[in-house]
């Protein structure tokens, strides 16, 4: 794992553990990728993935609009700079008071996954553009997210010819493939169902002018070693993801807008958590003893997800010391403070001692969003943005 | 579940949820069922479980000292009315920089369970009281917190002997029977392991002056329906530990004082979560349709252990009308934001509808300690003390 200068610089100043730095060049750099390889998508960036203000500010002058989850993020991109129609209200579940406030505000487009989410968005957003998400099987993701939201492709086409009457604007259709999603095939497949419901709407005199192709684009950096062979750049999945537009939607005749919802993509790589060795012990684990490490930082201070996410781990001890598997774990008393990765050992130097840093790499994204407020009386993650 | 006069009226109240409201004479009512049920026994309540002053205030006023888990839980203790002697850093792990200001501030009592600790605290905190920690197999208990904590009793012998070496108070042992402890029996076979590493420096001429019983006394409201016929009391519990330091201690001769550490015993009861329905529809899980509820609570703005521990819910609706199995979801877009427990459906009115109010009683502890700081943009749960 490299990093950047700036990056580097900043981490080797004497600054208190644990914080979170990100390099906004790098979140430049990931934007402008991603416009590059899918010149035809706009970028709605996924707020909650990390809502910054420096963040929201540095996507809003490189051009980029907003995919927010509650009425905070919507502030907080105005916040920012963005206005009402760079804004969309992603959240398929809305409070009638958020719902309210986004459309005293100016908020125009909803995302919505059943009926009775759009009486409510009748009712207080007369007159909106909604849009319907459809189900997705997740397949190929690192987390699917294929529980909660969706509805089915009848439904779907069910819905929006019913929004009509309710006073609504048919506008769109969305989906998430799943978080890292490993496969650019998945966006097809989604794509495919889409424009079978688009078709079946247009049986009905309804013409959506909006695709909404969610998230999910990896994060290369913490994918497994393993992987290697895999293209996982954003060129190759821009190029793919472009590709299947043409193929399925290249025959619509009529506007037809594409929007994506990046997030981990965008932040994860720009991002370092730096954090300091509270105490190296040899104890048990399973009748085994082992190397611990504790750390200063856990699972409920910045690395909630640590358990899913193989994070990259640079040290400053002597790469030719000795190796051996080590036991991560966070600070607070409780149990569930472990930072393994699929419980799987962390290789590092036996050197490794009370005081050093440890780096975890690719942190930009939901290390400080999924921070618990102080358990334990830890404080939330500090944030730097450089 | 019977909610005190003082609950019911608050939760009228036209306050907006999601929030917690602690109702503190119930809380003073538990701490004292604890102190007359273990009269031998000192209660230094355990921070982490909710560290709001207004909580460290009454249980300081009601005589109980503190169990801290970092330096800025000290500090709380400290703004609450707390001395230096009533406050027990607990942590087995800490930093540095926290020792030396604990120190600083005057605190004596310091938990460990490996050397690499004591030799911290031998340089930061010197000729500071030490308390080992036991590890514990937690059989019996909700969650048991064996990995991460905790030495063999062979260790604990040869650390407390070695304290005295690094100038150190070797002062006490200490044990937790994890959380939810549902055997008194626990603590007595605990307690046996005590005494024989006492028993062991004793032949070193090391006489340690104090047992630590921890925590993981129950807090019954979300036990189990068919579980009614144990006895989960405090009252029982007490007993049957006071009946257990007798059998095993009773025959010690010299001053041993015994401590506990109870937290979510305390809390749990005396809290209630009230959250407002912002989606009822049906929808598929599973190939089958249910019931969903969304609520404007969820994992990550209070309701943390909702997959854990079975909260009764309380709810307007006529209780006569037909009840349907129902999943239980929290606002944000993460697909984990579900609030079943252990997977298992809710049994509740079909007419509830959006709007409606939920109460999660039994959430007095853990429910805003755990609360993000603003995941999705959904803020920490609110918090009333009354």
């Amino acid at each position: 794992m490299q990093l950047t200068e700036k990056l580097n610089s900043f981490l080797n100043k004497p600054i208190s553990t644990p914080f979170l730095v990100v390099d906004l060049d790098v979140l430049a750099h990931q934007y402008r990728r991603l416009v590059t390889a899918m010149p035809n998508v706009v970028c709605h960036y996924s707020v909650k993935s990390n809502s910054a203000r420096a963040v929201l500010e540095k996507l809003f002058a490189l051009g980029s609009c907003f995919e927010a989850a509650s009425i905070n993020e919507i502030h907080a991109c105005f916040a920012a700079g963005a206005k009402a129609n760079q804004i969309h209200f992603g959240n398929t579940i809305k409070k009638i008071s958020d719902i309210e406030t986004a459309y005293q505000l100016g908020v125009q487009s909803y995302a919505f996954d059943c009926y009775e989410e759009l009486v409510k968005l009748a009712q207080y957003a007369p007159g909106c553009r909604v849009v319907c998400r459809l189900k997705n099987d997740g397949k190929g993701a690192h987390w699917g997210l294929c529980h909660k939201f969706g509805c089915s492709l009848t439904e779907a086409v069910d819905f929006l010819s019913r929004s009509v009457l309710l006073g609504l604007e048919p506008y769109g259709l969305s989906f998430h493939v799943g978080s890292q999603q490993q496969s650019p095939d998945a966006w097809h497949r989604a794509l495919v169902d889409a424009r079978w419901v688009a078709d079946e709407l247009v049986k009905q005199d309804i013409k959506i002018g909006l695709i909404n192709l969610g998230g999910g684009y990896p994060a290369s950096g913490y994918l497994n070693d393993s992987d290697n062979e895999v293209d996982y750049s954003m060129e190759f999945f821009g190029k793919c993801i472009s590709e299947s537009l043409t193929a399925i939607f290249g025959s619509w005749s009529g506007d037809l807008k594409f929007i994506c919802e990046p997030g981990r993509y965008l932040l994860a790589e720009a991002g370092v958590v730096k954090t300091t060795v509270i105490l190296a012990c040899e104890r048990m684990l399973s009748d085994q003893i082992h190397r611990w490490l504790y750390l200063d930082v856990g699972k409920f201070n910045g690395l909630y997800e640590a358990s899913d996410i193989k994070y990259p781990v640079l040290h400053h001890a002597d790469q030719r010391s000795d190796k051996t598997s080590t036991i991560l774990t966070g600070p607070t008393c409780d149990s569930s403070d472990m930072l393994s990765y699929k419980n799987h050992l962390h290789h590092l130097p036996f050197t490794i001692a009370v005081g050093d840093p440890l780096m975890f790499c690719c942190a930009g994204a939901y290390s400080n969003s999924y921070s618990c407020k102080g358990f334990n009386g830890f404080e939330p993650l500090a944030e730097y943005y450089i």
